[in-house]
């Protein structure tokens, strides 16, 4: 590692912005050099990571994740936390719009030092986003930030991803009972370590009644973990009611984890899963890449897609010409 | 090609029974030489493939569903049809038993010439159990077999594998309402072109209070395809009614499939994810079998649980090994 290297790393250990800041730009450059000088970083930074209290937060557009995210994080702020807020969205990069892109939705919280908010990679592909963003929430831990949350918009296995990397899952819903059929529908509600109706100040009769009705589907499907039944809270984060019970119920979940083991167990299990990840898409990558795979997958394709060939005997050839 | 597996096509093509169970035999073998001699035959044969009409079907255990491709086969059989029946269960390898392996459950369909069932490939994983079962489809539809039943219940990811090698995907339902909520929480409701509650002969009024319910999901739903809504149907296997309806629509959908285009495009889309499928599990398979992967795998892998190493460093180490 050379000297500016050096001089980024205990920088950035000691918590200075501008050295997080750049840390992170390093690891979502798509330039060889700086994914070298990324790697070295990170892993000279990874045994100050993983203390953090790792947030997801899922929920269909207007539902309110921005000023949830603000309110929780303005609660925790002022408690004597620092709060690195991150973003999981693979569309950022076809819509040219980003969650978080626009700062002035989080005004309170940007505008303090405790926070770091980023706005998601605009890299592409879901897998690609994932990466960087996982690679930032380790950078974020280095530099002292103790909670992290990872927020997405309800966008195809952006969910997935985002339960897959953090320590808490949790959906917001609106208080109305068409949103819960979706999010059954999608798996997203199986993915939950909990759920909060947000809202509730619009109308506090329609938030009971889908806190109930959640409350009975949830009872239909099964429980991720036997230590753990995810609950179903209600609050109003415009008014800033219900935060406190909020956390209170995120630091219960964090305490029944870490007494029966899950907790470890699941940071574990999420970070071999995800060096598989990375290892099926650099295999599929290095094969996309190859001379010989290129020269002849057009027309195999075609005569598949004709009917010409199986698709056993082209995805053969195709194998072949891959090991050459 | 052999004279031998030249007689066996030409047997083949001529529609014999043992012809088929041998060429199915060789297809579901692990030897190279038995795989090879498949793959010979397959590509041999697809000209005559592709003229049968594919339909999947799914539900709960105890749906009913051996009596209703029993009801069904039968009645076809009676039209003129010759019907296949072939079944997708990576279950079967675990627990030793397979769904049609038993085939007195199918009494009168397994004396009928006109009709041939094949149990599920037990070898393991799902993406093994498809592939033979394509292969084994295709096999039925060189022996002149016109409609393919593939029957599968509802494990883990099968539904969606049976749902990618059918024309027609047909979920059926018991008449009570716990039932919908599964299917739409899994998203196999989103998979269905037709939706079936069978066992109307022993409560109609659940039945039809089930239909309305599953109708009025489908509408929260978006659906798969623009030409298509999937329509609710009631029938009583055991009493044999509504079958000639459900073939009704069945043929209704293959039309108006047909007349938009959409059923050839859905055909060939589903012949390249098959060829992409084996490519990616051929990739996997390579790179697990690679010593200088294998040597490394153990070390880095309980490196990445411990979190001495960044998943990063560990898959991008283990991906250089691979390509040596």
């Amino acid at each position: 590692m050379d000297a500016a290297s050096e001089a980024l790393v205990t920088r950035l250990l000691a918590g200075e912005r501008r050295a997080l800041a750049k840390a992170i730009t390093l690891a979502e450059s798509t330039r060889a050099d700086h994914r070298a000088q990324a790697d070295a970083l990170l892993q000279a930074v990874l045994p100050q990571t993983g203390k953090a209290l790792r947030l997801g937060i899922s929920g269909v557009p207007g539902v309110g994740k921005s000023t949830f995210v603000e309110a929780l994080g303005l609660w925790l702020i002022a408690r004597g936390h620092r709060v690195a807020v991150l973003a999981v969205d693979p569309s950022s990069s076809v819509t040219g719009g980003s969650i978080l892109g626009d700062k002035t939705r989080m005004e309170g919280l940007s505008q303090r030092i405790e926070a770091y908010i980023r706005p998601s990679p605009s890299s592409g592909s879901l897998g690609g986003v994932a990466e960087r963003t996982r690679e930032a929430m380790l950078l974020c831990e280095a530099a002292g930030f103790d909670v992290v949350i990872v927020e997405t918009v309800g966008v195809g296995q952006s969910e997935t991803t985002v339960a897959g990397m953090t320590d808490l899952f949790c959906l917001l819903q609106l208080p109305n009972a068409g949103d819960d059929l979706q999010a059954i529908k999608k798996g997203v509600i199986e993915l939950a370590d909990l759920i909060v109706i947000n809202k509730t100040d619009i109308d506090p009769n329609a938030a009971a009644l889908a806190q109930g009705q959640i409350r009975s589907a949830l009872t239909m499907l099964r429980p991720q973990n036997a230590a753990w039944t995810p609950p179903v809270l209600t609050l109003s984060a415009l008014r800033q009611e219900g935060v406190a019970s909020f956390w209170e119920t995120v630091e219960r979940y964090r305490d029944t984890m870490q007494a029966s083991g899950d907790f470890e167990v699941k940071r574990r299990a999420q970070a071999v899963a995800w060096m598989w990840a990375l290892i099926e898409s650099g295999l599929k990558a290095r094969f996309d890449a190859h001379p010989a795979v290129r020269a002849a997958l057009g027309t195999l394709s075609e005569a598949v897609e004709r009917g010409d060939t199986t698709p056993g005997a082209a995805a053969g050839e195709l194998l072949r010409r891959a090991a050459q």
